[in-house]
């Protein structure tokens, strides 16, 4: 493969494209709600989750181009989650990746709604007739309820939920632990599952996929952690030291930043175990996971 | 078949029935999540879209009992809809059906997440397998199109936007028209579409269940207008003059109450005539349009 960063570059670009051709475009009606969708998607994340998707699809022999929707799907899925969690009734963050939050530029109003029609918008994609074309309906099925159920009461929401209401509170490891596997390791568990899915691998491999997924987002969630407490609020395009001023359930705060480090690098090395059948078109994979526990933004 | 009562009464009490057994149960995790789900959804609705669209399964010949977890994903929709739309940032309601709003109870963090998750529990149950197995994923992949397009950016999302920036706005009646259409009428053209599908109505069928389902739902959100001047508070466990109060782009302030009363039934009457073929099994549909236009809640 090429370098890590010339894949990534490269996946980016794809996802980027695919993006402007799967949202709505702005001039269509109703002005104003096309524009708050697309700010926030393309306020330059780092489409770990569709790359994750692509990279996972490519890893089982597949065609990463027919998945390229799907991965636009859970980009849609994780924008909302950020533009919902940044409201002032939830985190009140007036940044995010150095730019204006959605509510900052929209208002609030248009702000819940612009998530609330990007998480719709997904399910859309998802049962759109480019994929029914290119797709059997049984595994568009799966997709359907793999990502639903990341995303939902027992996924993403749930973590959020916990998340919120642990602020303040004394906890133990078990609760940081619902939230970081719930938050934020659901949604990257479903992008290599369904990277799985739509690149035609086997049960057992999308199972070692889902559990590569499940590990590696666990661990992109303690460093995301860790980086609140150490990393440099200019590189990282947001506020650090939120966590402790909400005073947020992380695993700095309960473990310790050294101990903390120790366990992000064993999920990663144990996500990297998942992959061990899978020969040389899962170097991506790896090496992403490698990247997650030791990015710097 | 029975009066329209004891038809709507019998179909309610399905719909709620299947509504207790599809929601997450309230003793599961995490606490507080569960509870708000619950509390909007069984806080008294009339269930009109459910019952449209067992009606409508019945029209064509077809089993409603399989309906039912379709009919409760409508549901969800419909009330994450009205959780955001009571918000703060939105129509800021205190009351709904007589009860207090989701954020009065729970907070607006918590409505805000207890919306997002009834919309994505939405696609988990459309995706389960009791509706795998009992229907082909080819159709049931079109039912969650059906929906999604429905709730989304061009559809229900669409008009409440519309709806928004309209407040204090001089707008004509094409305005008016549009965020009919979309925030009221796309739902319960959904719900009578999807109740075709899966009632194994041929296409003509669910063409015509699917425009039936367009006028008679743009035909409640006027009536809904109608009532919001001249309805009683007690009946319709709501305030009424909200929305000359938000100063609301309406039926009744572009056309004056008595030309909105003509149009409703106009749209009703339109309705029933694309049933002409159906026949007697079509019967609770068209008692139910006629309902909605005279209704007093």
């Amino acid at each position: 493969m090429d370098t890590l960063e010339a894949y990534l570059h490269r996946q980016q670009q794809r996802v980027e494209t695919a993006l402007d051709q799967w949202l709505p475009a702005l001039d269509q009606y109703p002005p104003g709600l096309m524009d708050a969708m697309r700010y926030s998607v393309f306020a330059g994340g780092k489409r770990l989750r569709p790359t994750l998707m692509l990279a996972a699809a490519e890893s089982v022999g597949g065609d990463s181009e027919p998945v390229l929707p799907a991965a636009c799907a859970i980009e849609c899925i994780h924008t909302y989650s950020m533009i919902h969690d940044d409201l002032p009734a939830m985190d009140d963050d007036d940044y995010r990746r150095g730019k204006p939050t959605n509510h900052i530029i929209y208002g609030e109003a248009i702000a819940i709604l612009a998530g609330d029609a990007l998480l719709t918008h997904a399910f859309e994609i998802l049962s759109s007739p480019d994929l029914t074309e290119r797709f059997s309906a049984e595994v568009l099925l799966q997709v359907s309820r793999c990502m639903a159920t990341a995303a939902g009461s027992f996924g993403m929401i749930g973590g959020q939920v916990v998340d919120m209401i642990s602020e303040g509170q004394v906890v133990d490891l078990s609760v940081v632990e619902y939230i970081h596997r719930h938050k934020t390791a659901a949604l990257i568990e479903a992008s290599t599952t369904v990277g799985g899915l739509l690149g035609g691998g086997s049960p057992e491999q999308v199972d070692a996929l889902r559990a590569f997924g499940h590990q590696v987002g666990w661990a992109f969630q303690i460093t995301d952690d860790i980086l609140d407490v150490e990393g440099n609020a200019a590189t990282l395009g947001k506020a650090v030291g939120r966590d402790a001023e909400l005073d947020k359930a992380t695993y700095p705060a309960v473990l310790g930043l050294e101990a903390s480090r120790q366990r992000a690098t064993e999920l990663m090395q144990h996500g990297i175990e998942m992959l061990h059948t899978f020969g040389d078109r899962a170097e991506p994979l790896r090496q992403i996971a490698a990247y997650i526990v030791s990015r710097d933004i």
